[in-house]
């Protein structure tokens, strides 16, 4: 699918507020899924939802999210002959908004939603692409320089699948807005940025001596 | 109830997998939330999941939700006499954790989840408690330095309550767990720590010059 055509809107797509924060650009929605590495999981188990942090990659137009064979979305979407209904969502935080007043009070936010359906990776091709892939969505480059996983680990290991079909994102940016009769008020407002901070890299107790830090940990964003 | 009372496990709140790294401790949950204020909120809409990030504060044994009076959770938790099934998921990252062999990589994180039931807050009183507690949960402090909702900004806001009854936290620390058999490989591991940055205050285009910034922010930790 070329990138300057969005993805269409549907009805649970289509926000009930803030339309104007809401995008079906394909290439934001890239962006953003892109930045991160950690999604929050959602489905439906007896009933009631549940959410769980979990790791993925976008590799084009799908998303790969990591989960042990014996886990509760994994289990459900083996179980589920049409897979899993799901919801991913993944939110980077820019900046908390302070306004004169509580009311405009705001975050800053570019979050991505995802609504499918999650199919099990079985072919072992997809899948070991798929490891690959969530391994370097989190630190890049890394896939290459690691041993990969044999045929125990890689069967102990479950990857679901979810087409990038009904997807939106969500970003508000820029100050405070604050109402006109407010301004005159006198407490501070403007925006705190915040961002994601990366420490130096810690060696393993059992890391030989010498071992030196590879240039994809010192070259990053942030570090 | 008392902090080293821990929370009861339920079969939702006992994970399939790695249990070590499950806690029902109070003192540890309220910890974990109290350290954040933008939660994913899962719920149920025409029988699939949704997963919205939104903010949140701790007060007591309660979680307050924000919301606006025209989002779907908010509609949906009015208009349910029991109110709404919701999962509330909060997750701090720590750091990525690099092995040699890319089954044994992982992520350092602390993350809670509730499973409860989202009912509105109609109570005036505690209405206008809640939103001070969303507004400080993000920014110590600010919400005695700011005008407070009046009746019309009160009545555009819906806040959601959950108490704090089903809920479990998981958390990975340390460094990577390598199979004897791949010590003397040669790949790099450890841990890249993973945190929040905040950046300098940035004051609103319309903030009247001299304006000071105030304690509660620069004293802000990772600032």
């Amino acid at each position: 699918m070329p990138a300057d055509i969005p993805y269409p809107r549907t009805a649970r797509t289509t926000p009930t507020r803030a339309p104007q924060r809401a995008s079906w650009d394909r290439e934001l929605v890239h962006r953003i899924l892109d930045e991160g590495y950690l999604c929050h999981l959602g489905f439906v188990r007896e009933g009631a939802p549940v959410v769980l942090p979990t790791l993925y990659a976008r590799v084009g137009e799908r998303l790969y999210v990591h989960g042990s064979t014996g886990s509760a979305p994994v289990r459900a979407a083996g179980g589920a002959a049409d897979g899993l209904p799901v919801c991913v969502t993944v939110t980077h935080v820019d900046g908390l908004v302070l306004a004169r007043s509580a009311f405009h009070h705001s975050v800053n936010y570019r979050s991505v939603v995802v609504h499918g359906t999650a199919r099990p990776v079985t072919d072992a091709g997809e899948k070991a692409a798929a490891l690959d892939a969530i391994v370097d969505q989190a630190v890049p480059g890394r896939a290459a320089d690691c041993r990969p996983a044999d045929r125990k680990e890689s069967a102990a290991t479950a990857v679901l699948a979810i087409d990038l079909t009904e997807v939106s994102a969500k970003t508000r940016t820029g100050g405070p807005n604050d109402d006109a009769a407010d301004l005159e008020l006198p407490h501070w407002s403007g925006v705190v940025p915040v961002g994601v901070r990366y420490g130096a890299p810690e060696p393993a107790a059992d890391l030989a001596a010498g071992t030196p830090v590879p240039d994809y940990l010192t070259a990053r964003p942030g570090a």
